[in-house]
């Protein structure tokens, strides 16, 4: 089973696909923590995010080799959050072809999987063109995500809709 | 009973909200204008909202003491807009606790409240910091207000889907 | 018959509006391609979209008069895109209300037309001051549009979910 919880910023969706994947399990499920580049008010969030999940959760942190990962696992995975595995992939250079193969991939595993994604393309386009450049990926490997999925769920202000 | 708006900039969720609110009560509703800084765009605005809402509110202008505001109306108060309160406490330097604090208390009272929020954060996260935060606050705050309302309305070109 | 699919940068609106004129006609719909302004990225763009809907529709290229095109045809026309248009509006300097009337013609034809919009609104407000109209614009005049549709679908990582 694919799931997909996509949201703005703080629209509460990662809790939401924590939540949801707890429900899917008795046994403890993977959180795999996708953050490399951290600033102060990153780690901030973290410390919010692991208070939130402690105890619930085994941690992994990978910040490029999802498929590597994910297909070692013998428990749901919780993906947290493409977003971050996208930037990552993007500062190494990685293709976007090479982001939708390797996600592809996943989809066609046999895996139990919840994808956190940010919803950062209904804004204006920024002139900055890497942040346009992450737009674009972003919104195109949604698709090929949110295609292969079960069920997504858009989220705001805390409340996740079921699109799919 | 507490109803939020939310939805993006021009999207119609005031003109939703200032129909939901005459929808619930016979008498004049209270109009509550939370705008504090006015540039000549935003008195554009402003005079384009008082033409819309001419001779059916009773309109009281406050940027910050919502609660002390509210709890003295005996119908029901239109918040308009709870964006533009966060943008004033911020200026003000108020912490994000004290705005929680603020919000759960006007949540927990008995009084009948439609409040308006902007979504802000469905695009790419800015680099201004006060940006970021401005982002961060309205969407942890949307999270605390939604989640003690009797209904959530999304608009989007003008139409507002209930989500809750 | 009048439909709007709006939507995110990349979130397969043009796809699933080019799908959904395609299943309104045994005919060969009208492609009305609003870009005039083509730099690198949009030329890629643009030769994607190209290669999507080979041998399916009629292009027709035209950037501002969209009136004068659309009332001429006899098979559906999509409207690809609005955002586009308005854009090219505002650049050659025609007023909100020039928009806004032209807009108003087209919704009161007989014709069957399927739009695209970006959404735009749903991020911070630009500093720069013709971004801060363009979302304004696109906000007001997407009220207009969607009012007079018979459908309006949102479009998110590649769901549409219509919400009129």
């Amino acid at each position: 089973m694919k799931i997909l919880f996509i949201g703005g910023v703080k629209s509460g969706k990662s809790l939401n696909a924590e939540k949801y994947i707890l429900s899917l399990t008795n046994k403890m499920p993977v959180y795999l923590a996708t953050t490399e580049f951290i600033d102060d008010g990153m780690s901030e969030r973290i410390k919010q995010h692991q208070l939130q999940r402690e105890e619930k959760f085994i941690t992994i942190e990978e910040p490029m080799k999802l498929k590597e990962v994910i297909c070692m696992q013998k428990v749901p995975v919780l993906v947290e959050c493409l977003s971050m595995w996208i930037n990552n992939m993007m500062y190494h250079e990685k293709s976007f072809e090479e982001m939708e193969e390797e996600l592809k991939k996943i989809m066609s595993s046999d895996k139990d999987i919840v994808f956190v994604l940010n919803d950062v393309g209904s804004g204006i386009i920024p002139v900055n063109k890497l942040a346009s450049e992450f737009i674009d990926n972003s919104g195109k490997l949604s698709q090929i995500v949110a295609s292969k999925c079960d069920e997504v769920y858009h989220t705001i202000a805390g409340i996740s809709t079921k699109i799919k």
